[in-house]
């Protein structure tokens, strides 16, 4: 129906998140239309993407540097490391602007419905930053489900005995958050951790 | 947060149709995971089509060659003409597998309300080739919207006096529908539509 160039397009956008071979189509046909706007600058910016961006050795975060610009920056705090999941949890964190020190990114969580053992993750890349000195607190900041929670656990009983504090991100009623629409294990962990006010 | 680059890409991939800003980060970040295995098929196979793929310069489909493979297929009966809105409805066509003919694609509706007139819409290239000869009925293939249907009065109308027939696609009830989910107007124009069976 459309030439095989068109084809090959479709097949490979929909393997993006979200896009199923419908939307591809949709969007394909979108950047057909608008070749000048929009699929010529979009062809250079992945071109540019693939030959520049590569994940920091360091944290995993992805930039054109490596170290990248968070690690290489001297007015982070180097004494905080947090552990996040993926660069997607970084950049979470990073919009919010209230974290200053630095990252371990894991690339995956402890799961063993999907055989995701430690050997899998950036855990050595964690303890060899811990094992280098001049870090005072590692923050788990890994999502509050089954697998994150595993992870957090193991990374904390890794972590035990040295000399670093370990904490996690508190679990409690989000910002805006309507009792009537929350789940009943939010409540719950809210109405354990309840503070004075 | 992160860099340039990936911000520039995250824009564009925005703009693409049913993207927004977080799933556009989403795939970002899941292209700079796949960067061998999808960022960079991905790049050339849009280097590729924005260098090849044009629009034919006789009936408006997308392709590598002009005429397109569709206009130049001496398979396909030059006496039926089918009227479709744009690239995706004539792919839809296509994929039917049931018409033979050849296309005219307007690239739009008329609408006044978006201030859409008849030159703004491929309509000279299809008196074009009407007025070539040889052409003996005209399809419209238009949506059943409030545009498409205005838009078929007026190409119909435009056509009346000349020696081609006009036709427009069945109204009624959708293959698999089922009469409790379907809209009003619907049944009421399948109603009207009724055939002795």
């Amino acid at each position: 129906m459309a030439g095989p160039e068109i084809e090959r397009l479709i097949q490979l956008l929909a393997r993006l998140p979200g896009l199923g071979p419908r939307s591809a189509r949709r969007v394909a046909l979108r950047l057909l239309e608008r070749r000048e706007i929009l699929m010529e600058p979009l062809a250079q910016a992945l071109t540019e993407a693939a030959a520049r961006i590569r994940p920091c050795r360091r944290c995993g975060n992805f930039d054109t540097v490596d170290p990248c610009a968070i690690c290489a920056d001297p007015r982070r705090d180097p004494s905080l490391l947090c552990v996040v999941e993926d660069v997607a949890a970084l950049w979470a964190m990073e919009r919010t602007g209230s974290f200053s020190g630095r990252y371990v990114v894991l690339g995956g969580l402890l799961s063993a419905l999907d055989g995701v053992g430690p050997d899998d993750l950036g855990i050595g890349r964690l303890l060899d930053r811990v094992g280098e000195g001049g870090v005072a607190e590692v923050i788990l900041a890994l999502p509050a489900t089954v697998d994150g929670q595993t992870t957090a656990h193991y990374l904390a009983e890794r972590l035990e005995g040295g000399a670093v504090a370990v904490s996690g991100l508190a679990q409690g009623v989000p910002v805006g958050g309507d009792l009537d629409h929350l789940d009943d294990g939010t409540i719950t962990a809210a109405l354990r951790a309840r503070r004075r006010v």
